[in-house]
């Protein structure tokens, strides 16, 4: 018995080493190794190579500049170093200590992008795959959030529903849902979760790391056990990249895709769904509505639309125009929100107009939270966002 | 509104693009470029690279030989082509009219394994992530049945149950519930499907189009809709990489791992789990096993260890020993079930064993439905084989 599966077990290894053509996983090649002080070793085998660099959002930055339309923006490129070639071919890096938090990464082979073969998580982040690992420096750090615990564990479901109004009328979205679920007759609060541009009803379960963050407060009772609902909010788009009708690449820069309206109009879709199918507990006492970037504006606007329909609202780096809709805003803090959450990084592009949308509602004494964070339009900024959102949540 | 957001944009483009040292997506690159004629061109923009190669499992295999424990095997490898290098450094090649199929490739710039920046599809096998495209040539050849079509869609769930007598008492299991479930208060008969060594219970609907598969053959009512669970097979992980405790690397050749008793010991807690939290149809004819490889070896051995219980059985290029287990098997039988069926290619190695099942069957009269494919050990079989095999389930 033994001699036969060694035999598959290899034949499997050969079929699925045929595209590595550089020493595979078993090969004893650890990276990224990280050390009991929070350095963090990389390796790369490769005999062959000039040059083998390293960069990753974890290196002190560089400013780049990029011109786009007329206009010159500067911003924090990560930093690239130097592996330094050693014995066999192993090529080796090590950082400086490192904070909790979920890293990327990938290196550059003679100046050419290639993923780690030694360290299969990778996350797709819309059209550009990056390497990641987590880190946890000391419990309850962020990176520790971000970390499968021993705790107990949420489902995650991708399900479809009908919008018959939508370009793309069937249309899927991720559904977490908390620990006990399954087996139990309580009904849970929901938070619907969005997504920024190019993005999809995967982008928070895998860049946003929901699921874990979730888990993980709950299980410390520092938030509510809920659901999360998390659509595909492109109007003509149905599902992520794999699960749709059509291969095809998605893109930030495509206006058609900026149009949210769509979405907006089509929402009581989503909430009918959902309430129709899971143990949702109803009411605004229940019901919040969350987003990043492009998700932020759209929460924004759900909330101008159904005033009284969401008790929370978190707008993560995206808010919507102030001017021209002072008059709605006033109305969904007549309807008095249990909290009104914005959150924007200092380097933010986004900082100009969630700066005026806070300034109008100081002004006219409308009860926000305002989180002003270091740091830009960033997903590190959004897992910590919805980790101090979600703990406000329902209470 | 619109200068705001195409800064934004940019702004989002620009972090997300960071490890994408060559042209990115949007560069106007199409690879891989499907062509009526079902010729497919791959393109590469490598302005600097010296050589451009692209190895796949379209391409006419090559043998090559590997040795293990003393043992030398031959097996043949996916081929490997020069792309040619164009205006603008863009490399290009293309293939022959292909058959449809679901197919795995991979660049080689300069030797070094590169993935094509331009297609973000990829799939993981194990610890080896490849570049994947679908291609149907004609309407209902298995490659379409691997892509989605607009037919309506079932859910897949990752969900988590507990197993106390395993290392890892908390595990995660992936589910399929067919489309019209939710909402629905009809009870469904049940598929488990098993993995192979070095799988996880993401294997089967990644790589092996389960969601797809069903979703299309109910549609064209070749398959009664049914629940498929897919469980982790190994018995001391608990999830797939990213959903489990610690950052591993997952690997075939780990001898524990083939170790499958403790999850044949332990099926009835996943039995359990399913006929208590989903709509389960029970009894033996409403009741299916199957798996690929070390999960071909597990359905066979549940099928021994609880005759009756499984009305159909599936081994999919991986059975047990027919010898020492002849008393076992016959007692299968005695309790009638109504399809045992058994897949292999001819050019795997684990033929000799299913051979010996197939001939014993025979001998004594057990009725079972051989499939000798073409081919060995790939999932390019175990699609077909679940294609074929959940189309006789339950009728």
């Amino acid at each position: 018995m033994k001699r036969v599966f060694s035999i598959i077990a290899m034949l499997g290894f050969a079929i699925a080493a045929w595209g590595q053509q550089a020493l595979g996983p078993g090969s004893g090649i650890v990276s990224p190794e990280i050390h009991p002080d929070h350095t963090v070793t990389f390796r790369y085998h490769g005999p062959k190579a000039v040059t083998v660099r390293l960069t990753g959002d974890f290196l002190p930055t560089r400013p780049v500049e990029i011109e786009t339309g007329g206009q010159k923006l500067v911003y924090d490129a990560p930093g690239v170093v130097d592996l330094k070639e050693g014995p066999g071919g192993i090529w080796e890096y090590t950082t400086e200590p490192l904070a909790g938090e979920l890293y990327m990464y990938t290196f550059l082979v003679d100046g050419v992008k290639v993923m780690d073969p030694s360290n299969i998580y990778q996350i797709r982040d819309v059209a550009t795959w990056t390497n990641v690992f987590t880190l946890s420096a000391e419990p309850g750090d962020k990176g520790w959030y971000y970390e499968v615990h021993d705790v107990p564990h949420g489902s995650v479901s991708h399900v479809w529903y009908e919008s018959p109004a939508l370009e793309s009328k069937q249309r899927r979205l991720s559904i977490y849902t908390p620990p006990g679920y399954e087996g139990s007759s309580a009904r849970y609060p929901v938070l619907y979760l969005l997504h920024g541009s190019g993005g999809d009803e995967d982008a928070w379960t895998d860049l946003g790391r929901t699921a874990q963050i979730l888990d993980n407060l709950i299980a410390e009772g520092k938030a509510k056990p809920m659901i999360v609902v998390m659509p595909n909010g492109v109007w003509f788009n149905q599902a992520a990249p794999g699960a749709a009708v059509n291969m095809f690449q998605p893109t930030f820069t495509n206006s058609r895709s900026q149009s949210t309206e769509e979405i907006e109009n089509s929402f009581p879709d989503i909430m009918n769904f959902i309430e129709k199918n899971y143990r949702v507990a109803k009411g605004y006492a229940n019901t919040a509505v969350a987003g990043l970037s492009m998700g932020g504006r759209q929460s924004f606007m759900l909330s101008l639309r159904y005033p009284g329909k969401f008790g929370y609202v978190g707008l993560f780096s995206g808010v919507g125009l102030t001017e021209g809709n002072e008059a709605s805003i006033d109305k969904v803090f007549a309807a008095r929100p249990r909290l009104y959450w914005i959150g924007c990084g200092k380097a933010d592009g986004v900082m100009v107009n969630t700066r005026k949308l806070v300034d109008y509602c100081n002004a006219k004494g409308h009860p926000i939270t305002f989180y002003e964070s270091e740091g830009g339009h960033t997903w590190r900024n959004w897992r910590i966002y919805l980790t101090c959102f979600t703990q406000q949540l329902f209470k």
